[in-house]
């Protein structure tokens, strides 16, 4: 079925209005009716090929909130009119051993992408939020446990689950204390996480202007990353250093923030590879571990525990007619924290 | 005392005939007369000046075996007669939460090397294995459960240990598949210990030459890993990667060898930082953890392991006349798989 769409038709265009075509409803399929799709940094370095060829046309966003429209015969998870999330991918091979063990995430043969790829055919290209509707399947859509403020709901599909994933894989807690490296839209999410975790957060920032922020999002403590006296009195004090800088840093410089077995957790990926000195890691048996977004019975989890605990996305809402301007604007970091477009405006 | 040793007096000269002196014994003192000193790689960076610059004149050796010739009036674990071992360190600030625990690998204050650094009081130069006799507290001293092959023991006291405690902290055991990465004084006790640890163990290096010694040790395999076919095949493989190499490497075409959640055990000091593309952690959860020797309770719990599992290592036994040829073989890796001084040339 067409539905109406914003997206590239290549790396040089701006994303607009377009048509695109949308499955028809299979037996355990979801249709969903779009009510707000985050906007991620991922979105515009696949909309303008930054990470390698992008497929084209290209329909951004992976962080979808709706509400359901009609069910596949099967379905047995969803009901129409529920509120229904879909994150980064919309299918895995479902068989590997991560699959299996509920990490689609890793799945041995690459995860179904949410957009800017293609279904489990290896033909038929994805598109994501930046539309009215979507068809997934319902085992990889996700209950909402939110009535209100859905528009806040939508970053936690991506910004959520990337930064509640490793928090939890690396046991952070009451007594902890945590460092939370880089303050845009996966680092207010991972403030708040550690926070609700019980941990000791200290917000490191090159940016002196985000104190006020990261304390009314709950860190503990700020340090300015650029104060040469202030860091060195961190040397040794971290359990967890939450990494979400994805531009070019010096890890040198907060590995020694770590205490004895501490852990770096990064999510980030900058253009260029780290620098590590093996001294860093080695003089405290330290450790740094990758982490990738989470897998659908985590992200439900994570949904879960933001309803608990009250942890919504701090957000600009937008209309989709000004998603290029967000774009320029994502790129000076100048969001708080997270651009959401209304799709009712399309 | 007047004690006879071998040392450099700066960093350009031979290791050559030196007299030093030791302390009198303390209350807590063991002398032991040494029987056999290992010769590390570390003795010749630091005689040399390459980590920065030395104590002179200094006298290497950390893989020490001997025989306890006098104790102090308050020692109650040695006695007279007994064979005792020195490693990497003789003493630590004993108070840290590090050195409470038994960790004092890790001292917050750093642990006393056993050459090239200073007592407790910060002025008395420590003195290492290339020498007839050494004091130590008996607390920093191990027993060596062995009779026989004390030449083979030495090497324990830093290779054995290095490469024991990264596979015990990692969990090493039957059903893992473990690479050891570099084929020299590390890495052959690496392929000991894992495979007595019941792991499938596959050798990586660059030397086909090595692949029977690979073998002879226990590796259950060996890949060149110049052989970008053979190399393809291991991705995503290893649950535990022993990485010995202590020279610039590409890290990230091992990492990519690691299954999910596979970790990177690292112990050698490349002179240069090593560049890791953050995506190679992120999209299997994989981690690099650093590892350096072991704590004084590990140590002894190592030699009494290699005790019981009859673990030694392959040495090549010299005169410490031959002590400066034997660094210009060690350089060129030329030497299977230790070179140990004996000490009763001196």
């Amino acid at each position: 079925m067409p539905v109406k769409s914003y997206g590239a038709v290549n790396k040089d265009s701006a994303i607009s209005p377009m048509q695109i075509q949308r499955r028809d409803l299979g037996a355990h399929d979801v249709l969903i009716d779009i009510l707000y799709c985050g906007v991620c940094h991922s979105d515009i370095h696949m909309a303008r090929s930054e990470w390698g060829p992008s497929v084209y046309p290209i329909v951004p966003g992976h962080e979808i909130v709706g509400i359901v429209k009609a069910i596949g015969a099967a379905v047995t998870k969803f009901q129409v009119g529920q509120v229904a999330g879909v994150g980064v991918f919309v299918d895995s091979c479902r068989t590997c051993p991560s699959c299996q063990a509920g990490q689609e995430q890793y799945c041995d043969y690459n995860f179904t992408p949410t957009y800017n790829g293609f279904e489990r055919d290896g033909v038929t290209p994805t598109f994501g939020g930046y539309s009215s509707s979507i068809v997934v399947d319902e085992n990889y859509t996700l209950h909402i446990p939110f009535k209100d403020h859905l528009d806040r709901v939508a970053p936690l599909l991506c910004a959520g689950i990337t930064t509640y994933s490793p928090l939890k894989f690396a046991g952070v807690g009451k007594g902890h204390k945590v460092a939370v490296l880089g303050l845009g839209g996966l680092g207010h999410m991972g403030v708040k996480f550690a926070v609700a975790m019980g941990a000791e957060v200290t917000m490191l920032s090159t940016s002196p202007s985000k104190e006020a922020d990261a304390k009314r999002l709950g860190a503990h403590h700020f340090v300015l990353s650029t104060d040469k006296e202030a860091m060195k009195k961190l040397n040794n004090q971290f359990d967890f250093i939450l990494n979400t800088v994805a531009a070019h840093h010096d890890m040198n410089a907060f590995i020694k923030l770590l205490k004895l077995e501490g852990k770096m957790l990064i999510v980030g990926i900058p253009p260029e590879d780290h620098r590590i000195a093996a001294a860093g890691l080695i003089s405290k048996r330290r450790s740094i571990i990758g982490s990738n977004i989470g897998g659908i019975a985590e992200t439900q989890e994570m949904l879960d525990y933001c309803a608990e605990h009250n942890i919504l996305s701090d957000i600009e809402l937008i209309p989709i007619q000004q998603i290029n301007e967000a774009y320029e604007r994502i790129i000076k970091s100048d969001v708080k924290y997270r651009f959401v477009i209304d799709m009712k405006t399309i």
